[in-house]
């Protein structure tokens, strides 16, 4: 139903651009009944030059599979037909002769647009480690595996666009600078003073004469200190509080110095905040959360790993690449796959549950004299990542909500529990997928003023001399028809991680920042 | 079409949120001859008690409509039911027996969720100054037009995502943290140097011994300086070198003191890179950037404008707000749907022609004692935005493309034209349209890697000692498999100013930045 919408869109525009590669491979117009004379822009993955008819291997990109061109006669193909060389071939799209594709193209004519120097191309043709592609981050898309996961990312922002929207929401672009801090807890980074220079005043000749009656100063260019934002979780509160139903996907710093392959200095988070909960199911509060978040997440995903054009992808980045447990990736694999078009609903078990399984665990473990475990588990302690590995990985073997966290390690806008009697916890889950880990975490939002207010006073955001201060604008939302909430932040890259089965998340984001790194 | 794929979407899920008041108002299951009981949870808009009904229109900010609520029994509605209070609704909803809406709810059921104290609700019902509700930026969206200016932002992203899907382009996430400046002119934020505290180190327990052993230091986190983008352009080309046609929609940031109606610190971007030109035109070069462009955005903006659900949008952002002359209004609405609307090409000159143009505009202007124009015009000068707005809303009457600027005022990046035996021009364009002026700017890039070279060398980008430096990567990418290719960028938020008659960018993004502004 989508490619139809998108194909009768695509011819109505007079301003269409020549199909693309994947275009071509995908379309009806070009069948193998109905040949056709195209123009084809890519780069050459590969060559086999023969007596005399030649092959080749073109890519525009846009599709993992690549285009088949025949060459019929081998003496008049140029000698700068080299991998990476940048060419526009003109010829016959139709049926091909050979095994392992359908279609290919029976070149009339090349031009040579860009050449690519064999010797020191850095893209070669044998398996090339993830670090080298790190440190070759500007050339490392023309790797087949790379540019799958950015049309991967691309697809499931798509997805995750399209069913927010049937459900109501709307995408707001949250600031990422603050001067706000979401969590407290986070690092952040800071803007520079700045130091006023003539130049910063426009480009117009005249101005500058302004310029020098302003003397050269250090400042806060905001007149207060910037922040690049945590999470854009409280500025779409402020939105939720009169379009009720709104999301971003959008990027968050941390200024963290982990060197895990799950943690990036710059990632992408997609935030979403709304009022209602779902209506089919009987879950109301946490759970109802934890419904609308697995919903969300197995129609997205469904779609992408059903469309012909982004399967291929998904096979590509759930294929080996250096160094990885084939083994392991298949169970992997096949658990994700299980966990998005399976019948059963995914499991909810409250963090007093998963304390217990995992204290259990980790007598077995010390019964067994294995030594699995580094941190010993225990109530109020915060759930390590081999904690929540184990839940899901061994525990489940699949995704599992875990709910109800003790109310001291958790932030101040997070609901809290009515008493049960003997512990304190907050109206939060955290969604553990296996091979990622935590891939989700979200609560149902403090709406009571007088409960809000002490929770921010037990933390310190509340003083006698300012009150809450820059928090005061938060409050205010409680105040002028405050209403019950939830929402949830769901890390972009380890979403990626998880449906493309890729291992690092420095291979799941375009150029990746962490401490110490920050090319181009 | 759409509005049948998305409700088809919607009935399949089952973990589907209720209705929001837009899609009940728009749903064909809830008509006038099908009454249905429904829960509608929003905000009181106005409330009006008689003797023994009662009438209040009650909005949940997705649509600028709000539904009508008729309480049949005064006497039973609860005196908290003041503006700003948030409730939930149980009725009927039916055919309206009223006049001004089609549907109203016959209510059942009254809950209060969050009181408003009408004296002290800062969003009070007359009409309330810009520069008011910037203040108060946390509780604006209540506010009718900025709720519609955010469904606007939506409908548009949507729409523009939606047409360079089917023009196969892949939307890419450009880092924000970069080591790099495209434009050179710009004034950059910086990152602040890191004070590094064991809380850096993450938030386990038994990891705060190793933090002893690092030793308190001020350095740069990424090891070099960091600053926020200026553009995604430079990053957009790397992967334009290898999946061909890329997108993105961003922050961008300028620590630019320029207080303007029509800059912020922090705006959004559309930006694209791609190769082949539309085929639909005989248009080659910058002018076959322009096709696309203009396709493009008569495309999206045509869609925004029929779609009934936004229609109502541009209305209310259309309507008469504090100040503003309504006669001009109604002019460049027009003007705006003309150019998406009309037949007729949109007008390009080049920048040589436009020069005349401002000469003799300013010759006139001398001879009959008008002083429009506070800057001389003249070959050579940027055109000021005085110029700009002329040219696009006296002269044309409508969006016209300059292209062809003087090399030297622009950036190493865009193709040297062929020298025309006088003046030395780059490939590049400007779109200018009426009551902005500048929206989109591009340019067919530089692919010959030994102009690139002397252009950078021109603008002091390479040097004896370290060559291109931190630049080498993108010579790299002419270097292997470089090809012609051209991109642009549009101010998102001029766009909507353009679309949704707003006449300060301030109105038309969330939480605007500017500076010394940085509210919450």
């Amino acid at each position: 139903m989508r490619t139809t919408l998108l194909r009768r869109h695509l011819t109505a525009s007079p301003y269409t651009l020549p199909p693309t590669i994947r275009q071509l491979l995908s379309s009806t117009t070009y069948n193998s009944s109905n040949e056709a004379n195209v123009t084809v822009t890519g780069w050459i993955k590969s060559i086999r030059r023969q007596k005399r008819v030649s092959f080749a291997v073109v890519s525009d990109g846009t599709t993992s599979a690549g285009l088949q061109a025949v060459f019929p006669n081998s003496s008049l193909v140029p000698k700068e037909l080299t991998n990476g060389a940048s060419v526009k071939l003109r010829g016959r799209l139709g049926k091909s002769l050979g095994a392992g594709q359908e279609k290919e193209l029976v070149v009339k004519d090349v031009e040579v647009l860009g050449l690519c120097d064999p010797e020191t191309y850095p893209i070669q043709k044998q398996a090339l480690s993830h670090e080298f592609l790190r440190d070759n981050v500007h050339l490392r898309t023309r790797t087949t595996s790379v540019a799958a996961m950015l049309r991967l990312r691309h697809a499931l922002q798509r997805e995750l666009s399209f069913y927010l929207e049937q459900q109501g929401f709307i995408h707001v672009h949250t600031p990422l600078l603050t001067s706000n801090d979401a969590e407290g807890a986070g690092e952040t980074f800071k803007l520079a003073k700045i130091t006023e220079k003539a130049s910063n005043l426009g480009k117009t000749d005249v101005i500058l004469t302004d310029a020098l009656s302003h003397p050269e100063q250090d400042d806060e260019f905001f007149g207060r200190p910037a922040h690049l934002t945590v999470s854009a979780q409280l500025h779409l509160e402020s939105f939720q509080a009169a379009i009720s139903r709104v999301w971003t996907l959008s990027p968050s710093f941390r200024a963290e110095r982990s060197q895990t392959s799950r943690h990036l200095s710059e990632f992408w988070m997609l935030e979403a905040e709304w009022g209602d909960l779902p209506v089919g199911t009987p879950d109301t509060g946490v759970r109802g959360i934890c419904t609308f978040v697995e919903g969300m997440i197995r129609a997205a995903v469904k779609n992408v790993l059903e469309a012909p054009d982004t399967k291929a992808d998904i096979d590509v980045s759930w294929g080996p690449t250096v160094d990885e447990k084939l083994d392991l990736k298949t169970e992997r694999r096949q658990e994700m796959e299980k966990a998005v078009f399976g019948n059963g609903r995914w499991n909810i078990m409250t963090y007093g549950d998963a304390i217990l399984a995992l204290e259990e665990e980790y007598e077995r473990q010390r019964r067994d004299g294995r030594t699995q475990f580094e941190f010993k588990p225990a109530w109020g302690k915060s759930l390590q990542s081999e904690h929540e590995k184990w839940l899901a990985e061994v525990m489940i073997g699949g995704p599992v909500f875990v709910i109800d966290y003790p109310l001291e390690s958790k932030p101040f806008y997070m609901r809290v529990n009515d008493f049960d009697g003997e512990r304190q916890t907050a109206a939060c889950f955290d969604l553990l997928v296996p091979g990622v880990g935590e891939l989700v975490g979200g609560s149902v939002r403090e709406e009571r003023e007088d409960v809000l207010l002490q929770r921010m006073k037990e933390v310190g955001l509340w003083t006698e001399e300012n009150g809450l201060g820059h928090y005061e604008w938060y409050m205010d939302l409680r105040r002028y028809g405050g209403s019950p909430h939830v929402g949830f932040g769901m890390g972009f890259e380890r979403l990626v991680s998880w449906v493309g089965g890729i291992e690092n998340v420095r291979e799941c984001v375009p150029m990746p920042r962490w401490a110490g790194r920050l090319l181009l």
